[in-house]
């Protein structure tokens, strides 16, 4: 059985592992304040341009969601996202357990547009009952996206102008950040993300570390205080130092773009296969996650051999399914999946 | 500069992090369910005594900890804990933060006594007003506690009896369990711990791994959906397999317990050195904190080569610190303090 | 200016407001321990038919709503409504403040079916993935909804059924009640909803009272400790016999079962009118909220005599207006907004 | 039976009740936006000499202090109050429910001071650990207290100063504010409250109002979309205006201040027989609820005539029991209470 179902299937790249081995007898101070966070920290400012970034080291992903959201916003406010984000369907209601609305919006393709942000927050202040409803404040997306897609440049440029113009803030879910932006075609470099949005972070568990996601601060109104929601919400490690080391080796010397790029491959070498055999896909996916439509008489036969995700049904004979490969994925076993699919 | 403040100074015991260096490439399920944590779980129920417990890995103390008591608990209800319980000071909040209010009780030595508790159940459910006031419904207890102590098997029997007449839940925060159950002179084995108590957590970032608490839930009103708690309180790891391979190391040779004795005995070198020299102490503990109360003016020559925690000034010249060994001390290490505490 | 913009424009009914008066210097208990409140439970459990309800008085909807819910659901559960719900989308998000989600379903007439519902069930316990997503737990109605339309008997005893195979709590919210059961039509009745549904509650604020809501639970679950919520969530009246005062007004002579029946009158008084006219409406409505649609160039001359609701543009040209009548409304009010109506 | 056990047995002040029954078939628009809250807004403005305060009506006081606070406070921070503070004991945990800790001090009287104030936040913001501790932001005291004292005009500009120097919000509950401000002996008045508080509302329904607290809010920060927390904390009345006519009434003509008079003077004939009878007090109160101790074996006799509340053993023999008057005591029973006392 090869697993190509999720990108968190193995440990950590060996890279990564290597400095945890090396590192694991020092003694640092506990919590985020040693030496190693500093250093990644630092690392990661200057990749994304910002000097006056503010970076915190949390262990997972809905925990940099829901910490990141309870810290931004009072009480009677929401977070604008796509039906389909990761806050939406897949945390287990985390973030209303923060006391916060989603705002889930239908969506093409994973992706929240400009004007649909607009129009949302002109439709909320426009009512003379605005009260009774939910405030919106944030907007959230993913980047990719659950279904692999991406935004362009000028796309994120909409979101951010229109988040300025309406007192909202901008957060990116990175949690297959590197996979973003290594995938080929795209516009959209860290410096951009770190420019245009308001807080994001920088996914580690699905790009090379065993765990871990560097939540990056730009807005000033987003820092006072953080250190207390991360320690509040649980997401405070003993030994913080950690992350700090993993994402020492992520970002030292361009590790983590080049798990990115070696994954984008690999899935490109699944939808090729797919697209020969005229298969079509839930959306077109430059990143590391597939979403191809096969006959579901086909599926048994494939799940033998290869572990894959089961995205839903799309007519009474037709599925869904979600081929996801990683830094972790060997070439050889992306091209026998393809092999494979070509001859269904 | 040598570590004593804390017993996280460190990565893990290198037994286990072998383990995590053997696994690494292994393709698994993600979330915990993959056959280490089965198997870990597995040796776990073996070392209760207690084929039905349910077992969870988590991250970190404060996320089992909140995680446990926003499963537990109705909206209504509270907690009771000592005053210097862990969930009570140093937690910012995070229980109050699911919607509840830890009811602190004035203690000795950190400890809880079975009358206390029945003091407050009575008091509340005797009082005409019992609506308008928070419903004690769990009582939470540390072994060892936060200073150090260790419930007497009696002690936990008594308030074992207590919870089961009065219909609270028993949950004992094991952070540090290890250290707890093989001091000298203590009567309480892990399998009392599973039999006296409802919910229980056997702490590992303390005692040897890199994170993770292993959570065993024996009343069967606090298993249903706990999966569901602890991906909505961010606390489901992605790689839970990382947990599992850890616990495994812990316990298929009682390295957990060897680890125990160790820090224990490298703390009583430390203690005896105190004592020779007649400083007192907060509080007697036979565990691998240690609290003993120093003039000031001695501070500064000590603080030179050993980091330590201050623990609160007791007069206007003595305050109490506090030592602390794991795992990972160094008997070396320990008796050139005990040398320098003797010649101070 | 008259007033159809909504249902609580005046105070309370006239023999509702006398009671007030005539026991206004009575001494009695607090928190609704009072006799009055005893025995306007009593009057609702015999209309009810059902001796073994639990009554709670409280002071609002929104409050009745959350408390409720509260009440009722654990931290990883939600509650299925329609996308139109109240809770949804007039509470200024009360519901995740409470830390539940909303499982908004789209709908027909502000309706939901038992066949969605029982899809929301089975799609969330087939899905593999289930304790990352929130766990139905209970189905919140509103009859009448907020677009004025009923549920038949038929359609109360599917989701009925439902709910009872799929483990689900029924929660019917009756703000308007009064208006739902006495109109033309309907085979409702209060004994139905109380055999039907686990907890509803029956609006008095905008049913003749100045104020109150009360809240009957059937399902023996939901009964334990409700008060402590109350309480909590700040809802409970320190002077809570004004509560039963009301009730005891509403119940003992049918007044409530009265005003429902003039307000519908004096609504199908506009219905038919803007029948006559020939304008639709957004969906057809027997109680005694209207929701015609008009020509925008129609409203301002309709607005300087009279104060409306907008509900929606419907086309470039066209908006649904709202027309609300009450137990307080004028006949000779109504037939001069109808005749104004057809003269427009 | 003459009650003597709470400040709300009774309804609404005549003259309120009056107010209501003319105002009653008005048509106005909800939820506080209507002419009468608008002028009684104003008559309080004026009151307090702070044109610029932002006044809400709300129905209750848990409901009031509820909203406060979770207005005010990001989540990692807490309130600091005295132990015997209604917010800490006696709301069911309302204030943790919105996720806030109560900071409870022990404290002489029901009042904290300005010096205990300064330690907590020193204390909090000296500790090298803070962030793993919940953050004070903000101090709730009663005035008068749960225990019926005053602060004095010095000591509330202390607690004023300890504030703004430290950046907290100081919030008083004026639950009984109306029996405070009348006290014999008091120099604290209703602009000096305003004058030295950052938010805190005028009790209504302890004094003259069937229910109904003003909440007056002076900070600027305070002030941000306080309606859309009341809607959701369930505090948003409907027939707001309910609120606004029962306020009218009390300000208009001094009324407010009149019945605080009263409650204190029949509440002196009481305090005046105690002494005279010999018996010491919980605590010396010149307000109207008056706390003496009373021998157990005295409390049958007096408990055959009339209702007091029960506060506490205080020795093996004796009991601290509570006599409360209000607007609507009887001076005659006042006075046969204390003969009573007197021929015990």
């Amino acid at each position: 059985m090869i697993r190509f179902n999720c990108d968190y299937s193995e440990g950590a790249h060996p890279q990564v592992l290597q400095r945890l081995v090396e590192t694991n007898m020092e003694q640092t101070a506990g919590y985020g304040e040693d030496p190693h966070c500093a250093h990644a920290a630092e690392l990661i400012r200057s990749e994304c341009g910002r000097p006056d970034a503010d970076v915190h080291f949390l262990v997972g992903g809905t925990q940099a969601n829901l910490t990141v959201i309870a810290a931004a916003l009072r009480p009677h406010q929401g977070v604008i996202a796509a039906q389909s984000g990761h806050v939406n369907v897949h945390e287990s209601g985390a973030i209303e357990a923060t006391g916060h609305k989603v705002l889930a919006q239908p969506c093409q393709d994973g992706k929240l547009t400009a004007e649909q942000v607009r129009q949302v927050v002109e439709d909320h202040f426009n009512d003379e009952t605005q009260e009774h409803m939910v405030q919106p404040k944030m907007v959230y997306i993913s980047h990719p996206t659950e279904v692999g897609t991406l935004y362009t440049k000028e796309e994120l440029e909409a979101l951010h102008q229109v988040c300025r113009q309406k007192g909202l803030y901008l957060f990116l879910d990175g949690a297959r950040l590197g996979y973003g932006l290594t995938a080929p075609g795209t516009d959209v470099t860290m410096a951009d993300v770190a420019a245009l949005c308001d807080v994001f972070y920088i996914g580690g568990t699905k790009v090379g570390t065993l765990f871990g996601e560097a939540v990056v601060i730009l807005h000033p109104e987003l820092k006072p205080d953080f250190r207390y929601l991360i320690k509040q919400r649980g997401g405070m490690l003993a030994k913080g130092r950690l992350l700090g080391v993993q994402f020492e080796a992520l970002f030292e010397n361009g590790l983590y773009y080049e798990m990115g790029r070696h994954a984008n491959e690999a899935a490109a070498v699944i939808r090729q296969a797919c697209q020969q055999k005229g298969y079509p896909f839930l959306c077109p996916s430059p990143t590391n996650q597939q979403f191809p439509i096969l006959p579901d008489e086909k599926l048994p036969a494939l799940a033998k051999k290869y572990a894959f995700a089961h995205f839903g049904k799309v007519d009474d004979s037709h599925s869904a399914i979600r081929f996801c490969t990683s830094w972790a994925t060997k070439l050889e076993d992306a091209q026998a999946l393809a092999q494979d699919l070509l001859e269904l």
